[in-house]
């Protein structure tokens, strides 16, 4: 912003020119999207493509935009036809088949940071905490993983416990009674982000249930994002790990 | 009613004939379906066609009837079997598949009206957008749109932002947080109609989150329709930009 | 029943008065209210006055006429206001200002009978819970009590491990995110009765939120009655460790 | 516990040793999931797999797991598809097609204890009713069973009356307005398990309707499991049973 | 309506006049109300008051000016001030403080209807099914009434039943599970109007699980009227018995 | 009952014959269902059978056991496998593939009592409404019917005026916004049942809408059945007009 | 914005202010409060003080500030301590006790500009109808007033009709099952704004109700603000009005 | 843990007391609450006294014991009468009269650590936002504040960029419609702590509305504590901060 208004300043912006730069930093207009190319600038990484809603073709067409500026690419919860579509533009994507996501890395292999530990309470949820953890690998960091230790079988998370008590940030991902994050923080210090699942029946209602426990929470130090938003909560831990 | 009533006075009609006229404005009884032929007159547009839980059959019917008495048909959320069948008893229908709308337009070309804007917030808002942009299209509008410009990335709402404040009535269609409104009438001066849409996942409840939004927002001059209902805000636009 | 049929038989009863009889076994007219004498018969406790939406004269009317049946009479949540007018009919009657419950207990003192634990996650969950603890002592047993558990700070849950070991039933009170009874369920065999309360506040939404996870809980062995219901859970736990 | 501290004290054990221990009650790590093969020592009943949202091969896989350490294994809410998978490592489990179960009984028969009854309001609520009923029978118990005595035909209900009033502990499984539990408590002693089904349609919000009446029903002795959670009442029946 | 017409056609009635009477049946306006002299014609009853909202004064107003054209004026949920206001304008006005309820009666006592039996399931549902038969009554039925017959005491409402037998229409008011409408008309013929109350707490939310349960009866021949609205059923009630 | 009381005063019955029977109104078993053949003795119609979660089978043997006490038949919301299943048993079945209903009606044609109409609001309420007057017709009603006269052109439904002037009952069927019931009792003395459709979209939320529109119409004489109910409502327009 | 950018390539003002100056648009700390003094030209009205949740100090403080630089000030849904506040600093200040709002008018009065109805549908909607109308007077419109024309009376809506359709926008406002704005929207041409009320009881929940059905109407040219947001509907009255 | 361990090891301690020792960290009984005198250690901060549900006796009782082992403390969400009880046992103690929090801090003034910006929607949001800050300055960091930078008025927000750009952790404190987070999020990198409040009316539900925003916003780097849950962001933001 600063530079536009220099150029203006010295004459070699004119001030319709300067008008329209400030209004639009650089993004680029497909018709059914715009590309933000300057949100790795603003925010720190790349725009992500939420799948649902778009149809192959169009995630397609905004991930290889994405790839022309940028050497990361994610889009999430999509399914073999999106990635399909993807793959013909940009043949170095793959595919996670557990997580529903694509990715594209083309950056250096940074040394990871550690810091980040992923836990979920049971193997239906591992869908969702995968997300987290590809979201946060992408974002350079180092991820533990611990799937199925569940407040139901409390032993399973104290053998957890140890690599809680040394994470600086933690993703926990629950459904059904959502009740894993408020214990994971009654033990330790780091903040916990709580990711509610769908996984459940009945009065589960979709998640309803485990958000609105997490949400409850007695322990300080939990916040929470959307339900089954598992790249949600890898990229606030990998922004909190930084 | 009141050519009917003179013509009760004048003793041309009898009062029988007259009760029988004034309880009934013209209508055309299809057993399935009243067709209301009044309605152009009434209100200044013909009925149109709401698809969802109509047969193909009854929509082509319908259409077909409404057809021979007005140059304008318009029906909505339908997918292409229903058009098939409107097509055989009207070839000169055209169908959008992105809007799922079916439309007839034999009226003669008026120079549209300017003064409309729809946008949205994220490309998977675009069938919703286009609903209305079409709509108020029919009702002899010329329509701005601008696609995309969700909150999460300011600068393009802001780079859309001159169109939205030469404008006399804004669509402004969202789905997932429905912010979209709040913020755009806070920069501009004129009607704001919010649309909140179904796409979302997890706590966006099939468009809740984003009908509450957008009820609650704290900005004035914005009012709301159903969820999802892209006709239900190109109609009033039009209403308004008379 | 069987008396009144045979009684029929004998010709001792005519079949207008058997017929009245089998239609009602007996109870009392109040006019505002009928007085279920015989469920201490069928149901091994008398009728409990459930205080809410009742003046304090229509209460000490039916305790008054329940006391002469029955040498126990249990109001619940009900204030002082209440407890003076049951006290006017019934001078021996107790208050209890934490639960709020009125007691009349004129039963020679049975040897209490031990297997109840009942325990609570907060100190504001505690009138909930001395009401499920006062009901099951009405009911002959000896209970035990241990307040401010929740699993924010586990170990203290921990040091009722063995308390809770030993039960043959739990009641388990608890508002927020009503996570208590799934944590303890996972570490006991004994059943558990979990008792969501209206304690917390935002999304707590009255209970709803404990109310949903304790439906939800992945612990088996776990039943759930309504919010705030401490009498529902002590006199069923009574029910189980007879 | 007692056994790892007494091996400390005695030398046998480092520190580092008895920690882990400690920490770790004896579970096997599948990767997806941890199993529990402590719960039958510390629940009395092995871990039971809930099969929603799991593969047929991350069942088949828990299944096997679980056999290799227990005589009983228990997957619910199942197709064929993951009985084919667990059957090809576990040829002699058996599906019920009516409650969507899978069991392994390699026990010795014992002699069923006599106790549960589960009656359902209406044919379509038998499939919870069986899970039920299927449960408490691969815990050792006789179950008598009742379908179809709803309370639009009282008598239908009166009859099984006298089943009822010999039973220790009643599992009463219903859908609609969810009546039924409430209308058998008020006529027997022994505590009640109600179960709300997902059987109705309208209003009945997927189970909502029957939940809310059951958890506000006005007759004591009853509590609630979530919606069509048969299963959860079975166990909980036999464990009451005991 | 004829006779507007009758009066256009003989020129008794100028055209301009006939179009204001057919668009204005005649109605007093008082400002802040419209009221509705032409009600009794057309529906059988005059207009009714409904309390809530409305300033004593504007009450008062009300029933003065409903009172100059009907014998019978009813105002329903009020309280004593509201009662002050009314009498000093209609001093032979007169209150039920259980019902709350305003009521007028200068109409000839007529030998009122039998048929109609309102019954409730507790003594806290008293006030709105007083408020059910007070209104029945104004329409000049002889109405039974048959207080605390809940379903946790079968018997109580078994004593009831042949009364139940001979009504020709029933009104059923409970709160809490609202099992009693269900109950009742699995045993009668007539149809029965089930009238949900906001007796209760917790998961009752208001009335609404009674509410659901009731729309979800599997009785059939029961309809439903909002929660607490005990006038609408009465009235209903009374329609019905005609 | 007062039968088996004689049997029993007379010595024909014996008491433990006389208990089985008062406990047991006739019905049969058939093991998944308890067919219910005294009902057209007590509530004057055979019992109905609801076909969602009963499979073609049962549904088809439940209906012929009835049709074996009983001269008509009726199964609702059912699809054209269940009819193939009760016409192999009961050949004289017919199926209303609008209604999704199969009738078999053995009894003699009695001449058909007139009194009452059906009205929809638009087009896509069909299937409910037939669901009414399908079942009323089944009860010797001559029916009534006037579909698509929602509130948005009320001269359709001021056409229908006066045949809901002359009817003795009206049901009245609409989605969406709800308001044709409480528009049509403004103009009418005779009851209106009020059907509320999961017709709609977005914040219709399956029918909720014009459920709570419904309950709280500001018309008195109206009352609710469940969202899509036509068969509950057309039962009771028969009970109000016999 | 343009002057800015003006002022900097002249050289009057440096880089530093351009940019403090563009990240701000003109407005005044108060500490607890940021005001917008740009809001009248961006918008066309100063900001509207919105009260609940301010103590009177600080709505006193606001509007002080409000009016040292614009004409008209708008205080909303505030009480007389409110008042008594702002009349101490804004002597000209005058409270309107039935809409609960306070309004400063130094403004010249400008010949009004007809176009604006607004309706209610009881007399307990208009405290909001007034806070509409209010708004929109406030506005420089000349506002129509039709207050009791709930859709249970017909007729009375039809005596305003006339009115109604002279006019170029209209404010309905209803509680109860919020019919009014769908039936007045079918009658006339103009776009309708609808306002939910919470006036109700039961199953309004609070306006829910309304709010729904309004959401819902099938008329086309209607949208909808927050349940009793007369302020808002005033407002957007007015912008449609201009 | 492992000190125990050792004791047991050398003999000093019995496995008695060991097991004892193992399964109670330090506590404190109060009878009515169990003063967690391990959470400094174990989490970093002491136990915070959450208020609604205590006497201002059990808080006064509470805190005192808190402040003997701790040099903080720290009661969240009380009035001035559990600030007077608190005062006579801790005469240090302060009251925020804004916040609602009791605090007594008695630790040596560290050198504040810089990073967190707490802001909010508006005057009315600013005592949860307050409740955030202050708990934050009690865990050692310097909080900025801006209040009232609602997004209707996006230059007051912008005004604070360069601020919220330095941020290292935001606060995002906001009402109605909820969508100051996402707005904010989408224009820094730092991570955005999102709370709802209970400020707005009708259709917000007590801050359900923004609540549900929040977690839908499509901006990433956005989590969601409870409504009005001040504390817990403040918490969580200290946390982040370190």
């Amino acid at each position: 912003m600063q530079e536009i208004l220099l150029g203006v300043k010295s004459g070699e912006t004119s001030i319709q020119e300067a008008l329209a730069q400030l209004a639009c930093f650089p993004y680029e207009e497909l018709g059914f999207a715009k590309i933000d190319h300057h949100r790795t600038l603003r925010r720190g990484f790349p725009e992500v493509i939420f799948g649902p809603g778009k149809t192959p073709e169009q995630v397609a067409a905004i991930a290889e935009t994405l790839a022309s500026n940028s050497k990361k690419v994610l889009v999430t919860k999509v399914g073999p036809a999106h990635f399909e579509a993807v793959q013909q533009r940009l043949p170095d994507a793959r595919y996670d088949s557990v997580a529903h996501v694509i990715i594209v890395n083309r950056a250096k292999k940074a040394k990871p940071r550690p810091g980040i530990i992923v836990v979920c309470g049971g193997t239906a949820d591992i869908p969702v905490a995968e997300e987290a953890a590809l979201t946060a690998e992408l974002m350079d960091n180092a991820v533990e993983r611990s799937w199925d230790i569940g407040v139901a079988g409390m032993h399973r998370l104290l053998s957890t416990l140890p690599r809680l008590r040394e994470a600086k940030v933690i993703v926990a991902v629950a459904g059904m009674e959502g009740a894993l994050p408020s214990v994971v923080s009654g033990l330790v210090a780091a903040p916990v982000i709580a990711v509610p699942t769908s996984v459940g029946y009945g009065a589960s209602f979709g998640g309803l249930a485990a958000l609105l426990a997490m949400l409850n929470n007695c322990a300080s130090g939990v916040s929470v994002v959307n339900i089954d938003n598992g790249f949600g909560a890898g990229y606030l831990a990998a922004l909190i790990n930084r």
